[in-house]
């Protein structure tokens, strides 16, 4: 239990210095000392920075739960709004200037992390295809025209919002995340 | 004039290093061994590496010409899509895995550098403005509604292209900047 706890707050600790300060920018002296544990214990629970950092992507990309995107009661983009607007507010709360840790880790890791490079680019595939997934809901409930590729918008959506998180980040300001839902709502997405 | 040509080996030696690799991921041996300059010669130029990023990032920016693109020929949609299109051929032309500068920055030195975050959030904002100003000349010429938030929807599209980037580097494949130029001029701009 103890050492369960340990790997918890190595974990915790290390979402928040990699969201804060990146990857390179960030040591396992910064990481267990945002855990609060012993430096000695990092390596008990994982083999490297990398490892812990993979760890940490993963959660992150779970915790947003996809797959049940799709699942949901209600109008398709009534409940697509609903997901966007609850990932902005994850966003703002955790802080605009931390970003997504997908589109932190696609620019800064790319060339640094094969498997980082790999989990990020599956994630925003998943991300993508349960959004094409609903968008096609949406045709099915005539919300949407079938004439348009609901799988190619999908991964638009996904690309819009990361560039809008970017900028949210570089500005200090929550102003670009709400202007992608008011745009991607109001003008996009409108029959 | 040897001094000069050794700061211009020092900024091309630089960009490139600065764009394969991150900021923190790059050190001043780096960037004197890309520019195969001695390594004394850097400080006679830069006082920091973040001053080199920093005139690497106003070039780069510069690069894109962006008041230009209010002042060209043509109808303005079709002169829109010349401009992602010559920005989508750099951006494969320097190897899709290199990104764009604002973007890799923009994720990775937001919490390091108050000057690069607000060089390129400066970059974002005159960029998304002019194509905001080319988008009211497409609502003028008939292309697009005047019910659309022109100035919003050049935001958006900067949001999109960057996140396609991002997408594109960690796939290694070009296919989500030509996704980005195809849903943008067949599904979102169709009057």
């Amino acid at each position: 239990m103890a050492q369960r706890n340990l790997k918890e707050q190595l974990v915790e600790g290390g979402s928040r210095v990699l969201f804060a300060n990146g990857f390179h920018a960030t040591s396992v002296n910064h990481i267990v000392a945002a855990a609060g544990v012993p430096k000695g214990s990092f390596y008990n629970h994982f083999e490297s920075k990398e490892a812990l950092a993979l760890e940490v992507t993963r959660r992150y990309s779970a915790s947003y739960a996809v797959d049940r995107l799709a699942l949901g009661e209600g109008p398709p983009l009534e409940r697509l709004r609903s997901h966007f607007e609850a990932t902005v507010e994850r966003t703002v709360a955790r802080g605009v200037e931390q970003g997504c840790l997908l589109g932190n880790f696609s620019t800064e890791m790319t060339g640094h992390s094969s498997a980082i490079r790999a989990l990020v680019s599956a994630a925003f595939d998943e991300w993508s295809a349960a959004i094409g997934t609903v968008l096609e809901q949406a045709q099915g409930a005539g919300q949407l025209s079938r004439a348009t590729d609901a799988r190619a918008l999908g991964r638009y959506l996904v690309d819009a919002y990361e560039g809008s998180v970017a900028r949210a980040k570089v500005s200090g300001d929550r102003a670009p995340l709400d202007e992608f839902i008011a745009t991607t709502f109001g003008t996009l997405l409108v029959a």
